[in-house]
C-alpha cells in the first residue's frame, strides 16, 4: 500500500465535491476489487474509483480531472492480460469503472446492429443478440466477465476472427468522452459511411489512451441454425496447417474456428476435469478443434464429414460432435487447458502472430530453443492458427522461487520473441501492449511509428491524463 | 488555362534539378491527361506531374516539395467521383501519379495475402489473385481503370461489401510516404497485430490528405468454384428489403451481392445496348440482382433456387443464370445502366446510406419529393442495399442549359440530403468527400469532429501540403 500525497488529497476532495453522490469511491476497502486484474499478476492501488451511471457522469468526471490534473484509467472487466486497466503503481490514478453503464441500448435485427453501453458484459450482449435470432460473434474464454468497452478499446480477438474479423471489424460506431470531458458522438449503425476521417478507428485498440469509450454500436450476423464441431488428431503442426489450407477452400467461408492444440494441452485439460477423457482412441502430437456454422439450406454435417474424409493422409483420427452437448464438451477441452495450464500459479503468457505460412516453423523453432535453454519448464502451445495467432506459454517447474520465475519468464520470452522477429511476426497479436508488453514493443518499434503515435497521443490527450504509461512510455508534458 | 506564378516557376526549376531524369513532366501537352477525372466534370491544371518509379522517388519528391513549400496531390486512376485527385484550380499543385508503380510485389495463397504497389490497376491485381486460385474481392465498375492506392485512400466500396467488407477491411498493411518525405513502413501480411495504435487505419480513407500510399498488402479469399446470379422482379422497395432479410438468413453468409435497381434503370440499360432485352417476361417496379458464391461442397444452385422459391409472395418473377455467360449478361444490365444513365452529359450523382431498415422509406420519400419539385428531371435509383447504400442520381431533361443544370443539381441534392438527414444517414457512403461533397459535409459535421480531424491533419501534415482543401477546407498554416 502506498501513501496518498497531500496534493492528491486536495484534488480528491475537489473531485468528491464536484461529482454526484454515489459515483466516487475512495474508501480503502472499496478499492480492492478495482486494484487487481483477473490473473492476479498485476496490481496497483487507485486514488479513487468512479462508477459513472451515464455518459454525462463520465463527461463531468473528465472535465474535473482535466481541470485538476488528475490521471485517469478506464476499466472494463479486467481480463485484458497486459495490465492496461490496472491502476499504475505507485498510484495517483482515478479508475473509471464502466460497470454500471451496462445496458443494451437498442437492438435491430433488420439492420443487424446493436448499441450497447461500454460496461455491458459481452455474454449479456451475445445473449440479447441471440434472443433477436442474431449473433454477436466476438467469442472468447473471458466473455462472462469482459465488458464491451474494453473489448473495443483493446480490439479483442478470440475464436471467430477467422470468419468474422477482429472486434474492430465489428464496430459500426462509438460514443467517446475525450480527455477534456467533451463527448464525441459517433454512435451510428450505418454499414457504409465515408465521410472524412474515420475517427472511431483511432479509439479502437488504443487501450484507453485517447478517450473513454462509453457506448458502442456493433454488427450482428444471422444466427446459424447448424453448428458442426470436430476434433482431429494429426502428426505435426505442418499437417495441421496443410489441413487449414484445405479447410479454407472446402468450407466456403463457413469455417468459424480453427484452433491448434499440442498434445500437452490436451493432457492438461484431461487431468484437470473429471468429465474429460482423452478424446481420441490414442494420443496424437497435434490436435485441431474446428467449427463451421450455417443456416438451414446447407447440409453442413455432410460438408464437414466429406471435407475431413477427403483430407487425404492429414487426418489420422477424429470425432465430429453428434450433438451440441458433445460439441460443448470438445470446447471444454480447450477451456480447461487454458484454465489449468498454470497449476494455479504464475506462468509466462505470450500472444504472438506470424504469417500463416510461417506458423509451423515458428512453433518448431521456438519449442526446440526453449527445450535446449529451459528443459525444466513446461511449454504449452495452442492458438487461433487460422489467423496466424499462437499462444505459447511457459509454466515454471513446481516449487520454483518467485525470483527465479522472473528470470525464466524474461529469458523464455526473449527466446520466443527472437523467433517471432525472424519470421516478421508480432509480439502482440490480440491482447495489446498495456504495460506488460511495453518494453518488448518499444524495443522493436521503429522510431517513426513511435513518433507518429506520440503525435496522435498529443493531439487527443495533450496533458497525458488518460491511461498514461500504457502503450507509450510515461512522458512529462 | 492559368498562368504559372514567378515563385512557382522558381520552385519548379528547383524540383526539376532535384528529381531524377524522366520523373517530372511539366510540358503543357503532357499535363492534359492528369488534369481531368473520369467523369470529365472535374478539371484543374497541375503545376507539374511526377511519375515516380519507386518509393524512393516519392520520398525524394516529398522531401523537395516539403522544403520548397510545393503543394502535392496524389493521383490514382481518377475514377473517384468527388474530385479528390484532380489538381486544384487555379493550380500550383504537383500531381504525383502512381501509374508507374504498378507491380504486384508478392502473392501468397497460403497466407491469403498479396502485396501490390499503389499504382497497380485493380483488375490486374484481381487477375493475379485468380491465377493463384484466390480472389481479391474488391469489385466495381471502374476496376479496369482504378488503382489500388486510390481504392485504399478512399476506402472504396463496391458490389461485394456485403460479404467481404469495405476496402479498409481487406487491408493488412501499408507503405506510406509522409508529407516530409519519410517512409513509413507498415507493409505486413499479419492477420492479427495489436501492437499499439493501428496507424494504417488513419491513412485508409483519408483521401491523400495525410500521406501518399505507395504500396498495400491485402487479404485474399479462396476462389469460389460456384457462382449463382439471379435477377428477380418485385412489387416494391419494401419487398426488396424483406427479401434481403430472408436472403441474409437463408444464404449462410454466402451472399456476395444484393443490388437494387428500379425499373427506370433497367429501361436505360435495355435501350443502351443492342444485346440486352427486357430480362423478365413483363416489367416490374423493382429488381434485385443478387449473387452467391461458394466452394465445391455446397449445392449452391439448389440453395439459391430453394431460397427464391420459398421467399413467399415477395418474388413475382425471376431468372437464375444457367451459365457464367448468362450471369455476366445480368451484370451487363447493371453496368450499362450506370454507363448510359447520363446520356453522355452531366448529371447529379449521389452516394448516400441509411440504416438498412430505413432504405425503403428513404427511396420512397426522396423520389416523391423530387417528383414534386423537379418533375422535368429523370431520377435513376439503384444501390448496394445490403449495405444500406443507395445511388440516387438526377438526370436533367435533354437540352437544359448548363446554368440551369447547376441550379437543378443543387436543389435536387438538397432534397435528397434532407431526407438522408431525417433518417440519420450519410451523404457519402463509399465515394468520400474530396472537394465535391465538402460543402455538404462541413455543413452537417459536428464541430468536435471537425476539430479532431483538423488536429490529425496538423499532426501528420503540419504545412498542409498534401491534398490541401480535400475533406477539410483550405486553411492558412
Amino acid at each position: 500500500m502506498h501513501a496518498v500525497l497531500p496534493q492528491q488529497k486536495t484534488a480528491l476532495a475537489a473531485l468528491h465535491a464536484a461529482m454526484p453522490e454515489g459515483v466516487l469511491l475512495s474508501d480503502h476497502s472499496d478499492l480492492e476489487r478495482y486494484s487487481r486484474d483477473w490473473t492476479g499478476d498485476h496490481f496497483g492501488r487507485p486514488l479513487a474509483v468512479a462508477r459513472p451511471r451515464s455518459v454525462e457522469d463520465v463527461s463531468l468526471l473528465m472535465r474535473c480531472c482535466h481541470e485538476l490534473g488528475i490521471h485517469v484509467v478506464p476499466q472494463g472487466g479486467l481480463t485484458g492480460l497486459v495490465g492496461g486497466a490496472v491502476p499504475s503503481f505507485p498510484g495517483g490514478e482515478v479508475v473509471v469503472s464502466l460497470e454500471r453503464m451496462n445496458k443494451v441500448r437498442s437492438i435491430n435485427a433488420i439492420d443487424f446492429a446493436m448499441v450497447v453501453e461500454a460496461g455491458c458484459i459481452l455474454e449479456d450482449a451475445k445473449r440479447q443478440a441471440e434472443a433477436a435470432d442474431c449473433i454477436l460473434p466476438i467469442t472468447f474464454g473471458a466473455q462472462g466477465s469482459c465488458r464491451l468497452g474494453g473489448n473495443v478499446a483493446t480490439n479483442a480477438g478470440g475464436f471467430n476472427v477467422l470468419r468474422y474479423g477482429m472486434t474492430r471489424d465489428l464496430v459500426l460506431g462509438l460514443e467517446v468522452v475525450l480527455a477534456d470531458g467533451r463527448i464525441w458522438n459517433g454512435l451510428r449503425t450505418l454499414r457504409k459511411d465515408n465521410r472524412g476521417y474515420d475517427l472511431k478507428q483511432l479509439f479502437i485498440g488504443s487501450e484507453g489512451t485517447l478517450g473513454i469509450i462509453t457506448a458502442v454500436s456493433l454488427k450482428m450476423f444471422p444466427r446459424p441454425t447448424q453448428i458442426e464441431t470436430a476434433l482431429v488428431g494429426l502428426a505435426s503442426v505442418e499437417d495441421a496447417m496443410a489441413l487449414y489450407a484445405v479447410a479454407r477452400r472446402e468450407c466456403s467461408d463457413l469455417l468459424s474456428a480453427f484452433e491448434l492444440i499440442l498434445r500437452g494441452g490436451i493432457e492438461i485439460a484431461v487431468n484437470a476435469h473429471p468429465d474429460l477423457d482423452d478424446p481420441l482412441s490414442q494420443p496424437y502430437p497435434v490436435y485441431v478443434l474446428l467449427e463451421a456454422s450455417a443456416g438451414g439450406r446447407v447440409d453442413l454435417k455432410a460438408l464437414v464429414e466429406d471435407f475431413l474424409a477427403n483430407a487425404g493422409n492429414l487426418v489420422l483420427d477424429g470425432v465430429i460432435a453428434a450433438s451440441r452437448a458433445q460439441g460443448e464438451k470438445l470446447w471444454l477441452l480447450r477451456e480447461m487447458m487454458v484454465e489449468a495450464q498454470g497449476r494455479g500459479g504464475r506462468y509466462l503468457r505470450t500472444d504472438v502472430s506470424v504469417p500463416i505460412s510461417s506458423i509451423a516453423s515458428f512453433v518448431t523453432e521456438s519449442i526446440a530453443a526453449l527445450e535446449v535453454a529451459h528443459p525444466e519448464a513446461l511449454v504449452v502451445t495452442y492458438g487461433h492458427v487460422g489467423d496466424g495467432n499462437i499462444h505459447m506459454n511457459v509454466v515454471p517447474p513446481e516449487g520454483m522461487r518467485a525470483e527465479d520465475m522472473d528470470g525464466l519468464f524474461h529469458a523464455a520470452e526473449d527466446i520466443i520473441f527472437d523467433v517471432i522477429d525472424r519470421h516478421g511476426g508480432s509480439i502482440s497479436a490480440e491482447h495489446g501492449i498495456g504495460r506488460v508488453k511495453q518494453r518488448a514493443y518499444i524495443k522493436r518499434a521503429d522510431p517513426l511509428t513511435l513518433e507518429l503515435a506520440g503525435r496522435i497521443k498529443d493531439a487527443f490527450d495533450p496533458l497525458h491524463l488518460l491511461s498514461a504509461g500504457r502503450i507509450l512510455p510515461l512522458r512529462e508534458v
